[in-house]
């Protein structure tokens, strides 16, 4: 099934807080509902945000306020008010404007993993070892993801090796989610701790970093979720290339740089708990940045549905 | 209390895995309990190991066949190999040499601290605001940390501004052990994953990095609990100094270089379970090393007891 759907005059989507240990499908019929859903990380991942967002305005009739409060539930995302901004431009045509941006999701992540499993081939040569980060695959999206669309491009071409996993803490959206989708696919992986995955790139058991993105800001800076950036500076050290997959929907031109992007601080307990315990002492206080920014100068190339931005041409 | 001490002819040390819900003491009659802890993590923290392999020989009466098991317990880290060795040499006085060992482990770390206090206000003025990673406090040392000595030295000389704490995926250590310090101390801190670490350096909230050692190799590079060298990476990056505060026994003459250090890989489940919960699919591999390598060019300074070395003059 799709990551999120439209189904009888409502939104479906699979609740991502529940995997991997049960596939939860929730039945959406409001956008205080929605909301809820992404504010907990039910739904979750940019491009599937941008859709969120689209069959949002449509199951609130073009309602401007509703589309408002959408849009403003998480703010680093910028697919989330873009999805809102597509479909609210469309008062005449809501819900055909909001499938089309459901459909074209799919074609989009398809096209972009061609262009970057391509890119890779040519640059890295085959077989290509992967280090990804948080979950960029068909569980942020619709059916096909971004950074892991593309280690699925190389897996049908034959040429993918190994693939390392950060676990993404606080959510652990890498062993929960990434590992759950290529278990599905049959890509072998192994995941690691968030601080082990500099390491893996230092000790050459990857010949490439692909992850996805929440923000690329008009200098091509990268706002992606947190723990990307000593990604991008020990692939910089290793001589390797730091890819990001990520639909033109995420460039936001209107945002000059990464230090221009609001980033989301979520409660100190994701943190300071891991399920019902308690790591840290009582009252220990933590900050808990959801995304960081991964400069320019560090990022070897973005691959969209359209074009291969390589920041050093720039 | 002590970390680690001798009392009535047998060895007590705070168990580290219980903290921070439980202060629990063992209490090690034989080298098979000493190895078990060691193992365990109970017993943690490079200088800690070299006083536990120091009274490990005491405990086995300088038995040959004992002392090679003690020694090999844990692979990484120089000083448990150090203290079996320095208290084997000492045949006609086994127990005074390694209570000599225990009570040396207090004063070489707080004359480092004073050292890299001195250093830090030397180089970066005060207020001095810390990122640290795992615990490299009393509870790995015997009642007298290295790296949070140092920020115990700067906090006694009013120079010390807020201290950031990686949570130290997998076993937490900095959650666990280093906030519960800190708390005791009444010094005011804040928990981070690791992956926001780099974040946190790169968004100026730290003007030093300090954390401590497991192995330090001939040629500078600094062998620590892995997700110290992303620190060092952003630190470089961010222009602010990477502090190593360790001991001389930590100092490796006979290990040329990072990559001669045998790296400890630990068990899947660290990372593939937290306490009950299974994060990853059932059967999800995972490469859990225990440390990484921080290459020398990285390190801005090693404060020993005896000196401080800075890799970039050698």
């Amino acid at each position: 099934m799709r990551t999120i759907d439209w189904q009888d005059g409502h939104i479906v989507a699979i609740d991502q807080t529940r995997l991997p240990a049960e596939l939860v499908v929730l039945h959406i019929h409001s956008v205080d509902e929605l909301i809820d859903a992404i504010q907990r990380l039910a739904i979750r991942g940019a491009p599937a945000l941008g859709v969120a967002g689209a069959l949002g305005v449509a199951l609130a009739g073009g309602d401007a306020e509703l589309a408002a409060q959408l849009k403003s539930a998480r703010p680093t995302a910028v697919n989330l008010a873009w999805g809102v901004d597509r479909v609210l431009a469309r008062p005449d045509a809501l819900l055909a404007e909001a499938l089309a941006t459901l459909e074209e999701d799919v074609r989009v992540n398809r096209a972009l993993s061609q262009g970057g499993a391509e890119w890779l081939l040519d640059r890295v040569g085959s077989p290509i070892a992967v280090q990804t980060h948080c979950n960029a695959g068909a569980l942020a999206c619709v059916e096909w993801g971004t950074a892991l669309g593309v280690v699925q491009s190389l897996h049908e071409r034959g040429a993918l090796g190994h693939v390392y996993v950060d676990e993404t803490r606080p959510l652990l959206q890498g062993s929960r989610l990434t590992a759950w989708e290529l278990a599905q696919l049959g890509i072998a992986h192994t995941v690691v701790a968030d601080a082990a995955g500099p390491s893996v790139i230092a000790r050459r058991l990857v010949n490439a970093v692909v992850v996805g993105a929440d923000r690329i800001a008009a200098n091509c800076d990268v706002v992606n979720k947190i723990g990307t950036y000593p990604l991008a500076l020990a692939a910089q050290r290793a001589g390797i290339p730091f890819v990001v997959a990520a639909p033109e929907s995420t460039i936001d031109m209107a945002t000059p740089t990464g230090a221009d992007v609001p980033i989301e601080v979520r409660d100190d307990a994701e943190v300071t708990r891991i399920g019902e315990w308690h790591v840290a002492p009582d009252d220990t206080a933590a900050l808990n940045y959801a995304f960081d920014v991964t400069p320019s100068d560090l990022v070897t190339a973005i691959v969209t549905e359209a074009r291969i931005i390589e920041p050093a041409d720039l």
